[in-house]
Formats: C-alpha cells, sequence, structure tokens
C-alpha cells in the first residue's frame, strides 16, 4: 500500500527505510534540501556496521495522498501538523509521539482513523539521508478510536512486519502511553540533569533512591495502581539499556532542544488540575529547561 | 604570639601565609611529606599572578604547643581534631569550618574558649606548599562561650591584620554561621549539579527558580526569618561571584569528596527533628552523593 511518513529525523528515516520493503513509502520533510537528498542519494540504513541502501520518494510539499499517514515529528512539531491534517480527507492516521502532549489534539481529528503508537527501537539520524539502527526494539499500536478497530491498512502493516521491525497490537492507549511516559518522564531528565547512561540509575545507590522518588511522583500523577509492575519495567529498561545514554541525554548533548515540554510540562500540567505535590518533576522540568537554555 | 594552624589545605596555607607575616605560625599537616616539603621550600603563595614565599614552621606530629589553634580541616575530617583538642590543657581555639556539623562537638571542649570562624576568601591549594589567593574576602569570627569576650589572642589577630585579610567581629555566632550555610546549601549543591558558574545561577530563569525554592526550604529548616535579607545576600554573592566555579563544584571535578554531608546532610537532620518537607535538599544531597560515588 501506499504509505506517507511524516517528519524526517531519526524516526521517520527509520520507518521509511523499514516499511518501504513491502509498501511504497513517501517520507515528507520539513526542508527542500533533505528531501533532494533522499531523492537522489537514497535512504541508507547503518546496523551493526553494514550499510544498507533504499529507494524512497521524498517530498518537502504538505501534499499528503496516502490513504495511511504515519507522522513521527518531534512533540513540539506537532501543533502545526495537526492542523494540515484536520483539513484532509479522513484516512488513517498513526502518531508515534513521546509522551501525551499529543492527545488533548485528537479530539478534532475524530473523522480520520486514528492510532497511537510508541517506539522501543533506538535510533540516531546520522544526516539528511542516514540513520543507524541502535537498538532492535517494537512498535506498539492502538486503536484511539474504537469503532475502527478492524482497519485493514494496518492489518496489512502488521502481516506484512519485517524480522528486526515488529509492529504488536495493543488492547488500551492509554494504558500504553502511560507506561511509556512513565519511562520517559523518569530515566530521561535524570539521566540528562546528572549526565549518565541509563544503566548508572540503577548500578549507583544514591540515583536509584533519586529515580524512586520521582517514579512515585510519576505514578501519583498518571493515577497509575500497578507500582510494582511499572517499577519493574523501569527498572528492566535501566537494566537492559545500562550501556545507553537515553534520548533526551543525547539531545542536551548535542545542543537539541529536548521533549521536556510534552514529558515532564505534560505532567505539570496534569498535576495542576489535581493539585499533588510534584517538586521532583518540577525540580527536574526547570533543570532541564534551564540546561537547554545554555550554561555559559 | 604563637599561632598553629591544624589542617594544610587551601585555607590551612592561605592563613599560614597571612598570619606568618605578624606571628609565629606552626603548620600541622596530616602527611610527614608536606611538612618536609614546606620545611624546605617554604610556602607560596600566588595571588594575580605574582609569587611570594615565606618560611614557616610545618609539623606533621600532632604535638600542639601553641596559645592559639586555628582548625581549618574540612568537616568530615573534624571528629578526629576534636578528640585531641579534647585532651590539651585550656587555650583559645577557632574553628573555620563550613556548615553547621561541627557545633554537636563542641560542648564538649568548653574547658577551651572557643571561637568560630566563617571564611570569605576564594583560595586554591595548587600544590603541597602553594596556595592560589584567587578571591579577597574577609574573616568573620564570634566567641561561642560568651566569658571569653575580652580574648586578648583574638584582639591581637585583629590589630595585626593585613590588608588583604580582614578579620571581622560578629555578635552572634549562630546567625554568622546560618547565613554561611544558606549561601553553601544553595549555590554549592545546584552549581555542582548543574556543573555551572556561580552567575548562572540567576543568569537563566529557570536555575533561579531552582535555586528560590531550594533557599526556601533551607531557611525554613533553619527556621531563620529575615527571608528578604538572606536572598539579597545570596543573590548577591551569585552576582559577585559571577565567573567562579563554587568550591563543591570544584571538589567534584577534582574527584575529591565535598562537603555535602556537612552542609545539606546537616539541614536533614535538622528537618528530621522538624518534620518539614524537604524534597529538593533531600534530592540535590542524594545526587552529589551519587556523584560522588562516580558516574562510570
Amino acid at each position: 500500500m501506499d504509505i506517507g511518513i511524516i517528519g524526517a529525523g531519526s524516526l521517520g528515516l527509520l520507518y521509511s527505510y523499514y516499511l518501504s520493503k513491502n509498501h511504497t513509502v513517501t517520507l515528507y520533510t520539513n526542508q527542500k534540501q533533505q528531501a533532494d537528498q533522499i531523492n537522489s542519494n537514497g535512504l541508507l540504513m547503518v546496523k551493526d556496521g553494514i550499510n544498507t541502501r533504499v529507494m524512497i520518494n521524498a517530498d518537502s510539499t504538505r501534499n499528503y495522498k496516502e490513504e495511511l499517514l504515519i507522522v513521527t515529528v518531534k512533540q513540539y512539531d506537532i501543533a502545526s501538523i495537526i492542523a494540515e491534517i484536520n483539513n484532509l480527507t479522513p484516512r488513517t492516521i498513526l502518531f508515534l509521539q513521546n509522551g501525551m502532549g499529543h492527545l488533548p489534539y485528537l479530539s478534532a481529528l475524530l473523522k480520520h482513523h486514528i492510532i497511537l503508537g510508541i517506539v522501543e527501537h533506538g535510533a540516531i539520524r546520522l544526516d539528511d539521508h542516514t540513520v543507524q539502527h541502535t537498538g532492535v526494539g517494537k512498535t506498539k499500536i492502538a486503536y484511539y478510536n474504537r469503532d475502527n478497530s478492524q482497519n485493514s491498512l494496518i492489518q496489512q502493516l502488521q502481516i506484512n512486519q519485517q524480522s528486526l521491525f515488529p509492529i504488536e497490537m495493543e488492547d488500551n492507549w492509554r494504558k500504553m502511553l502511560s507506561e511509556k511516559l512513565v519511562v520517559n518522564a523518569t530515566i530521561n531528565p535524570l539521566t540528562s540533569v546528572l549526565k549518565v547512561r541509563n544503566g548508572v540509575l540503577i548500578e549507583n545507590d544514591h540515583f536509584m533512591k533519586l529515580l524512586k522518588v520521582l517514579f512515585n511522583e510519576v505514578i501519583q500523577v498518571l493515577g497509575l495502581s500497578n507500582e510494582a509492575l511499572l517499577w519493574e519495567h523501569v527498572y528492566n529498561i535501566c537494566e537492559n539499556t545500562a550501556q545507553n545514554q537515553s534520548s533526551m541525554y543525547k539531545d542536551i548533548q548535542n545542543g537539541r532542544q529536548t521533549e521536556i515540554d510534552a514529558i515532564l510540562g505534560y505532567l505539570i500540567q496534569q498535576a495542576t488540575n489535581t493539585q499533588k505535590p510534584i517538586p521532583h518533576i518540577t525540580f527536574l522540568y526547570h533543570a532541564i529547561k534551564g540546561i537547554e537554555i545554555g550554561n555559559d
């Protein structure tokens, strides 16, 4: 089928590469220069030191024609995309944002079939047309509007999946996003402020105390009850990605804007409604915002 | 007069240099090697690029003979020194520690004339016998036991002071130490965790929010009421030492143990008694303790 992928960062490039094996992919870039580069050079995937090239169509217009669109832009760029999507004829749209900051926009888009997803792959954009697949994970997806649950496009996507690129269906989008948010709201800010790899958070007793106290605050705000399981989830991710730097820490190191507003900013908004005290979330939010502005 | 200075870190070297101008100083080192170096090379002071050498007596025994002792060891080394001082014949002893962690020991020493001091100089120990005077400040001192208030040795110390080394008498030791502790408990941990120079804490709006919220917690725990004046004090220090790295940040960078236990550790103990919530103090305490253990 024809798939349009909106956003050509690490995830946009990664999804373009894998989905182009069985589908016709158009990658919508923000800059004409990037589209030109991809159209002339192809898309290069680096994995375990091996380079593989595919040819795909790249396009810097916003003339989305495909029946299935996959939105991979960062949270802070989503507002302008939403406005465009709102004007499209009805179709199936898969959102792959971190955090839950995009949820308030979705109610305006219910003429479309909305699917929400989370990405557990590790990927780094090396340049405009090259992506490195640093960690094989899964894409988890869930239907946002229930009437949509026999979506044939999504079924095709699942049938045709690659071995290195599994796509799994989840029952409950809110649970799925919340669990991901717990991870992103704890490991990401802490590793970014302390400037450590993920594993250090559980190897260092003092840092683990910080992780636990932050974790408790986050699940309180999200109103999540399965505390023991979620803690195990966070702990396991620190353990399994011990040598990795979190995406936010990488953004900080590269002087890029982080997704802190979509993650802790969202939780601060939520907590304003519920009036729960959130000193650690607030502290880390301002620490990251301050680090983004720069130190010197 | 004869002055014994206990501890040959940056402060011990700094005080030995300036006081040796008008007094006979013996510097008590922990290591024989350091005493040997000072006895053969003299003590070198670097200020504004100019080196000045003085000869002083250094001694690695703990055979304190002087009528005035000045204790400059770090908080975490003070327990063993206190035990030795306890056995001495009565004399005048000036303590120059950061924080208030040494206070509980002092009640056992009341046969001595106890003076408490705080140091506002900037100094870096360059090697065993060289100290750099990086910032001219003051020594503020106050009598711990009131009956001692006409102490002739302290009066001599004040009369003979150097222009670059003023010594000022304060009325109230508790107020003096509390104010210093507010500075050390806010600027030091924050600059160490965020890895910024002092000035950045007030130049960066987000970091200033963190400074303010931490400040409020600290003065709550210390039960200090003159909030506006104290905030001005903290703010001014950030402004006046904008380009400096705090002593704790320097310790962290050099892989040395910090004085976090004497500073935030002391406040945590105090707060346990009063049951005030101190999330920011606790968070920063564990962050620094964790950083001390090491990241990798």
